[in-house]
């Protein structure tokens, strides 16, 4: 007799990998974690959480049957299952974590980033139900970005695509230091991070008083920021129009490359609705050519934070399945 | 008795529209044209130019069965069959030109912009044969540009997707003006007329002695420029190293985006050959995040030039009864 199917959806992080088996109904049964950082050898971690998952699946039920392993990861390949020069994890140069999953196991596994996977999972179970066209950015401490074209996830030749957080909005004009060792990029501006430093170029700049202006650059975050733009601070408030438009007029070339249906933002700064969500729109119809204004919307993530890397993850399988 | 199946592609331009029937081989059996401009109702045009696709199918022999009508035109939008607002043809607004042609025939009528078809022609009869993750360039009096994504054309929800031309460099560094009323458009530079804009420049900033002191604007073109390149000609040589900088740097964005294998440069500019193909490898490679470097080909168009529009338009009617 055939169980009811469930996915396994890993997040790995560079200190916490989660993970949970989710139905096709995005319901997640059981879910554990496994600490990453423990694990200096990636074959070592890959036994350790694959046999979290199973045990899960026992206490799950006898009545559900594995359908496969989704894994979002920091430099996830979909093409050849592997994590390369990741910043963060302790697995250093290219780990073929999809083979060492097959040591275990002969259902699939598919290993991509975990904007990718946010993506999938977005189309799957969120906001962009229905599209065949859209993106999704990530603006957590960096910038992440999954990109769907026809209903399908865009991996490119090398399976890398849907880059946008290391791409240079003012090539040459930027002194602003990327972890990449790239100067520039758009992580440098969007994201937690990126926001934190536009807020110090801007209290610099100003001489407007500002509560903000007590807290070191280590005690700000996107959350600080935001709660004091709620109470009306003008340099949070700046900060976040900066961010905006930066955003916004890159995004005009996004939608140039790809006509999405609606581009979603997602986590930590997307919290700051309007302050963020208002000058990207303003900013990146401002940088359209007039036959793409008025036409892609800009809108926030259908995915609850918390659940999301998971979902997404487990989101693979069915898109890996139902594609075949 | 089912006839040997040929496509008619016709190239609609601003003075004449070319057209030509073509077999699944990419061999043209025969062709002819109508001057566009001699039409400012297109239903007219489209019964003229009809009714000569016709009179060619009856000349070329009983044996042949028309298989459908490819279209490529600037400004076409193959979600809704249209050409929207174009810039030189003598129709203006949107003009339902599949409509129009549905009303003489039942048969598949796909209609998109020149570049699409351009790079739809490249796979299927050029040197992106086999590929399917591609960009090709089309480098003429403006900057075209069709991407393909797991083998298929990406239009995007709106249909306009894979635009390059008008996307922007530089966001508020350039009064370079564009014809399409923004400034600083890719097109201002990586273009024939973009290189003489640059040529321009760099007479005004230089003090050295260059034949090209001797032509007025409108009489230098891209020839002209690149002859004097072949000689040594400096001013020549920094114009074309100046446009492939800007090309390069903004297809270092297009790379993370699509990840292709190889991007093509088809039409006047590209046959520049090295005097434009260095600087772009060049600069794309000195802007890629390092996970992308030195893995995507920059390469000539393997179609020949005089027939690559009418090919590249059949080519489509290929495309879509084999992606039905």
């Amino acid at each position: 007799m055939a169980g009811k199917k469930v996915a396994a959806g890993i997040d790995i992080g560079g200190t916490n990998s989660v993970f949970g088996l989710v139905d096709r109904e995005g319901n997640i049964l059981v879910g554990g974690s496994v600490k990453t950082a423990q694990y200096p050898v990636a074959e070592k971690f890959t036994e350790v959480i694959f046999n979290e998952v199973m045990k899960a699946l026992g206490s799950a039920g006898r009545e559900y049957e594995l359908a496969g392993f989704g894994i979002g990861a920091p430099m996830g390949n979909i093409n050849r299952g592997t994590i390369e020069y990741p910043a963060g994890l302790p697995w250093k140069g290219i780990t073929p974590l999809a083979d060492f999953f097959r040591k275990h196991t002969s259902l699939p596994v598919i290993v991509t980033n975990d904007a990718n996977a946010a993506a999938v999972g977005e189309m799957i179970y969120g906001a962009a139900r229905g599209m065949k066209d859209f993106v999704v950015l990530t603006l957590g401490t960096g910038l992440g970005s999954g990109f769907v074209v026809n209903g399908r996830l865009v991996y490119g030749n090398d399976g890398f695509a849907g880059e946008l957080g290391h791409t240079t909005i003012k090539p040459g004009y930027s002194e602003r230091e990327c972890g990449c060792g790239k100067t520039g990029c758009m992580e440098t501006y969007v994201s937690a991070t990126g926001l934190k430093r536009t807020l110090l170029k801007v209290m610099a700049n100003s001489l407007q008083p500002s509560k903000l202006r007590k807290y070191s650059f280590e005690e700000l975050d996107a959350k600080v920021i935001y709660e004091a733009a709620l109470e009306g601070d003008p340099l949070a408030i700046k900060a976040f129009e900066y961010t905006g438009m930066m955003l916004g007029i890159k995004l005009a070339d996004v939608v140039a490359h790809t006509s999405p249906e609606a581009i979603f933002l997602f986590g930590g700064l997307a919290n700051a609705k309007e302050f963020i969500f208002e000058p990207v729109r303003k900013y990146m119809e401002e940088n359209l050519l007039s036959i793409y204004r008025g036409k892609v919307k800009i809108l926030p993530s259908g995915l609850e934070e918390k659940n999301a890397a998971v979902l997404g993850a487990s989101s693979l399988v069915w898109s890996e399945l139902e594609n075949k």
